[in-house]
């Protein structure tokens, strides 16, 4: 069989930060101020730390402005209603996010709920998860449309195809359940959503046109559960521990990588699959964000 | 095989308005007034005409006051957006619907956003859609959570089914998609969504344990696609002519009953069995809306 098509987010991510820098050279040369993302940070979660720098520092790469508040984990949660309010009334922020996971003691939904819908470029306000659902103009979900969007720079037509998505977390299985079944291009796929209570998994897996693991189960897809000629992507970033490296961790996609790939039709490697588009997404969010006001 | 289990939709319906009825009489007891339920009604659209005939009347049965604004289809959007303003702040108004379809110079989408949220029993309002999706407290679509109320109630236990969904529409397919995937009871469902671009639709249909049919095609699924021992849901209510009745039509599911429900473990007639449902699920968001308030 021919090798397979890697779907390099890496690569694909950095040609959209090329387009948004381009466009944002223009905004600025027309005399407006670069968008402005802000970013909350709630206690020393190493994952959180690192996708926090990865956001920040894609900002720097296309010119945007970033602003970090970090909080200690001990923070209450009306200090953090009070942070969010303030976020939602400076003029200089365009759009900002709330890094999850919250310390148990904090309600990430009261949080998520206090967030002005037109600042929210995680696209997790009801509001905009709701618009999604509708097919109104909204700020997508970061995961699921960086999947969209991966899929259709790199010339995959979903329309007709048999996606079914492994896990239905309301920040990216449930959403891309919802995105890839809408009646446009990426798109129009027969969607199947399994989750821990699935019976027969494998068999649900073996039928997928385009299979989306996104558990958080390092190595669950297996080559006998992937059909020849797929396209499987994965969402899976989980480190586990690797004392050859410096950081002392690897991160691990759900797909069993050297064993699917010479199945498949296209992958997506990790790390540098969806991980970079899910931030490439968050800029595309904090743009028409800035743009919108 | 044993004949099959017959979703009475008519009977479960009444046996919720009895429900609400009690509920309703120890509210006025109290000394509350009843849950008010406003419905909008634009043209003469037979089958809207009859859908709001059904809604007034079961307001009545339960003791609910009902009020009907009719228009014709001459109305402007702007004078509707009037109307639904006018609604909006009346206080006497627990909850209202606009009757769809509106005519072709009015945009839904316009009509849908201008309805305040708490008084939206349709659940039609971005806000209330992403609620759903996120699993918060809000107002389920009549059409998907009454399927769900009439399984629950009728002793079908779904988690692992697999459920096999006909239809994306915002108003049916899609949402059910979203409640049956649910991490409860009913749901945790594996599910299954399909639509016009769907290929092998016949094969999907075969792996379903709960197949529903919401595509408003009269006898579309036939013996040949079910899996023996199913459970059938039928949403479809197309109008056929029948010169036999004195309607001239007679309403017709997207389920050939007669030779598909030898083979279920238990199937929805039509009518008698979904549209009964939507209503009573019309009234229960109308009373979630008065007892909120």
């Amino acid at each position: 069989m021919a090798s397979p098509l890697l779907l390099d987010g890496k690569g694909t991510a950095a040609q959209i930060r090329e387009e948004l820098k381009a466009a944002n050279s223009q905004r600025r040369a027309a005399g407006q101020r670069p968008p402005l993302l802000a970013a909350v940070l709630v206690g020393n979660d190493g994952g959180s730390e690192s996708y926090v720098a990865h956001k920040i520092k894609a900002c720097v790469e296309v010119g945007f402005e970033s602003r970090l508040l970090r909080f200690a984990s001990n923070i209450s949660q009306n200090e953090l209603l009070s942070v969010v309010n303030g976020l939602n009334h400076d003029d200089q922020v365009d759009g900002f996010i709330v890094q999850l996971p919250l310390p148990p003691h904090i309600d990430a939904q009261v949080i998520n709920l206090a967030i002005d819908p037109t600042k929210d470029v995680d696209g997790f306000h009801p509001v905009n998860v709701g618009r999604m659902a509708l097919g109104l103009p909204t700020f997508l979900p970061a995961t699921p449309s960086g999947i969209c969007e991966l899929l259709r720079r790199n010339g995959i037509v979903t329309s007709g195809m048999h996606a079914v998505i492994l896990g239905r977390s309301a920040i990216v299985g449930a959403p891309l359940a919802q995105l890839l079944a809408r009646p446009q291009e990426p798109g129009n796929c027969t969607v199947t959503l399994c989750h821990s209570r699935t019976q027969a998994l494998k068999e649900h897996c073996l039928r997928a046109d385009l299979l989306v693991a996104a558990m958080g189960k390092p190595g669950f897809v297996t080559a006998d559960m992937v059909k020849p000629g797929a396209v499987v992507v994965d969402v899976g970033t989980t480190r586990v521990e690797d004392r050859h490296r410096q950081s002392g961790f690897v991160l691990r996609g759900d797909v069993a990588f050297d064993e699917v790939a010479p199945l498949c039709r296209a992958i997506t490697p990790v790390p540098g699959g969806v991980g970079p588009m899910t931030i490439a997404s968050l800029l595309t969010n904090t743009w028409q964000a800035a743009t919108a006001s």
